[in-house]
């Protein structure tokens, strides 16, 4: 990947962590999600990242959940490329993917490696939450034999450089096979500092040939996003990881988070990638019609 | 410097290497520069870099230009800090810092070494033009021994490691002294190329404390006015770099030039510095009234 | 720290993973680890880490037996720099920190985040060991509150990047302090890829001012050791991390592991610190006689 | 190239710029140059760069002298790979290129951009010397087509980042093609600064695939040395960079540098190339014979 190829918008429509207290704007019905989903890949979406809600907003991993909203979304956006979730903190392997196995999206995440993933109030001065992110290779091996199964890329969510080194011995086992699809997550306490020299050293280090996102959570996400844009990678945005806008609004909607990565993408120069061509770059085949 | 600092936005109103015949909107007289230069400033620009005209367009190293420029620049815009070019191929060194010595600008700049200063064309295969731009510590002494003596204070324009080295002896000779002002010069074929990777590592190697800005010639400036604000740096921009926006058009002015480096800084999480804090970002005194 | 600094060598001188079956070396009596010690401050040594072992090579935390094993090595070595072990995995904090509060070492070994801690054997084509090493924020600061309340130095074990990220919200919280001792830690699955570049990266975001060391666990340590002498960092070696000398065979002693260290120092052009040095590059008091 | 890759140790035997007043080990005769380029393969050393010198010491571009000097070491070394320099301050290009025209070595080398080329005196507070080392791009396109045209392959010598990225015009126009092969000079005033960051960053920049080896000059030598096999880089070594071994000591030949080098090399993990696989790392053709 360089910064002459075009950049792939991601959007994490929801997320589970916040709900309408914090933001009112967040979708919960598969209406909902659907409208989101559409919102941005007018504004240069071509990737939405799914974790599904029940219509009240609770968080669920039912697989029924995942089909209504997936089915929404691509009946408004038939070319939108379907990424679902599977992580979760203290949740069993086989209910974080069962939703793989049924639905068959175009990618699951998958997160690499294990860390601490806490929260530091300064003005507190205390974690206000602090939790071990458990993600062990036997768990690690659990998802991939059933995306290799299912014929599911992974997204590997990386969230320091021992994640992305863990791709070692799964490549040697023939578990994971290149081109790999990576996603640098930087601004969780006990992952990689929100720098764009991050960045810039966790994008070097990775086998080639992959592609790579950044997903950038909370304060620091559009500094992460112009990162990536000038270091040739590609970015998610959406109300999973920051409400807000880059002059500190509240986002209306997911399109406007969308909007903000767009303009920054071609502020540095680069094009935003077709529904074709963001395919492409990652390696995935063509879409099924 | 980090990103949590302001960033200063400099802008290099005019260059001498084009003309109205490349861009119509390149100031020649003094009022010209003087309403260029309050355009930038209201845009966000803090700092002007000069190289004078003739009133016909003409580069000029003569003293009096030089004067007419500033002070027509100082009554529009009294807080702007000035900066003068000393650079110019194949010129004696005498010819280029009589200015500095008469007209003592707050920043005067100075190269830091040699290189290869050429330009090659894709499309004929060929060299547009091919020169040793020379930068021996003879002629570094002498511009540094003048700016001394009256008290202006150096920009090292480094295009390459090697030209951040040569601080090494100068400051071993007290003829340089902390804080370090530096401008990463990006671009131009022969010095460091124009990738966010370089710049991070060039902002990496720089003696503490300095201040440094990235200056970006042609294509891809604006990538690298991106890739300084996500690493804690300062920006320039202007007609002697670029003359378009990040959208391709041409700008029809420095200000709107300005307002493109300062969108593309918000967009980060950067804001812009007042005269005041862009004067001890730089460590300048406070100008004098 | 610089290049022009001098040398700190560490040893770790038994760990608690291996035994004689693996490595007839390795001491497990207070005579042995002082004998151990001894031939490792002829050869450079200026500290050694310390897991202690009851007498039949059993690994323990009974505070006697730390006690003892210290004991008789300041009796052989009484300019030794004494350093504690506090890791285990699956050790309520308790048991791994009764030692620090009794005998108030010179420093105490902290480990700074989570991550899996694995093996992988190309030839099985399988995992050796497969954890989840956990140190939540709550542990951490049980273990800083109780050095910080005996004057015991931590030293900060990092696997990661965001392992030395983890020190931005103690140092907020005033648990740490500026200066801090860093060990880098690579070659565990699961941490940092075992690499120069790691090294370089890791050493270039450590809060300033810090001294930092490197350790590398098996294969790859000497590589390990000479790109932190070539980065201006210290190094770590003993039985705890590698049996095996340069050229693959078996150290007899810890005493031929640290000659090797020595050699690699001095042949990248670093000079080996002395006590007293190690001890003003670490900020550590003098030693109370 | 990686750090799993064998080792090339290049000597560069003689140099011109230093004379037996200096080092007394210097040789002057063809048979002097032989059995040193005797002792260094003996040790280790796989390709030998040379600059000629009449039997009196007196450096030359003659081919004549070339000739002799080359055969000489071919009838000690049948397989040693000869490099021959091209690089001299203030001497035509025609006069630096006619022993590769006739002679055809293995390869020839070629500086790849301009610089100061200094020295600084800290105990004088002065410059010993300070010139320009120009090489624009019309004279790196003569010698390119001479090579061309011959079937020499060039060693690209770069000391700064710019000298790599003035490869892009010349890969383009095909007067250059890939696999490339790099030396990375370290050490002069005006180039790249002889840290072990700057072999990181430099290495990480080279278009694919290419090899590289270290070029240290002076007294930081034996660091970059080190950092170079740990970076997974080729070295040289050699009275033209160098007299004096880690511990200080002038060395008594070139055998004990190139000894020296193979020592570090083997601390790191690195095992030394032979002869044929020195040839397919630089991707030379088989030595025909």
């Amino acid at each position: 990947m360089a910064v002459q190829d075009k950049v792939i918008i991601t959007v994490a429509l929801s997320g589970v962590a916040a709900n309408r207290t914090q933001c009112p704007y967040i979708p919960y019905t598969p209406e909902e999600y659907a409208a989101e989903a559409k919102r941005s890949f007018d504004e240069g979406c071509r990737m939405v990242h799914i974790h599904a809600r029940e219509p009240d907003g609770t968080p669920t991993h039912r697989v029924g959940a995942y089909k209504d909203i997936r089915d929404a979304i691509l009946s408004q956006c038939p070319e939108m490329i379907i990424n679902f979730s599977t992580g979760s903190v203290g949740i069993p392997v086989e209910d974080r993917i069962a939703h793989i196995r049924e639905l068959k999206p175009d990618i699951g995440a998958l997160n690499m490696g294990s860390m601490n993933y806490a929260k530091y109030s300064e003005r507190r001065k205390n974690f206000v939450f602090d939790v071990v992110f458990q993600n062990p290779f036997v768990d690690i091996m659990k998802f991939l034999t059933t995306m290799n199964d299912v014929g599911v890329k992974p997204e590997l969510e990386c969230f320091d450089s021992g994640h992305i080194g863990n791709c070692v011995p799964l490549l040697d086992m023939g578990v994971l096979s290149l081109p790999l699809h990576f996603s640098l997550i930087h601004g969780v306490l006990g992952g990689a500092p929100p720098t764009a020299r991050s960045v810039a050293y966790l994008s070097s280090i990775l086998p080639h040939p992959s592609d790579w996102e950044v997903i950038g959570v909370s304060h620091e996400q559009w500094l992460l996003v112009s990162a990536a844009c000038t270091l040739g990678g590609n970015v998610r945005v959406g109300y999973e990881d920051n409400f807000y806008l880059p002059d500190g609004e509240m986002a209306r909607s997911n399109g406007e988070l969308t909007a903000a990565a767009a303009r920054i993408a071609r502020d540095t120069g680069r094009e935003i990638a077709s529904p074709d061509e963001a395919r492409t770059l990652m390696a995935l085949p063509p879409r099924a019609r």
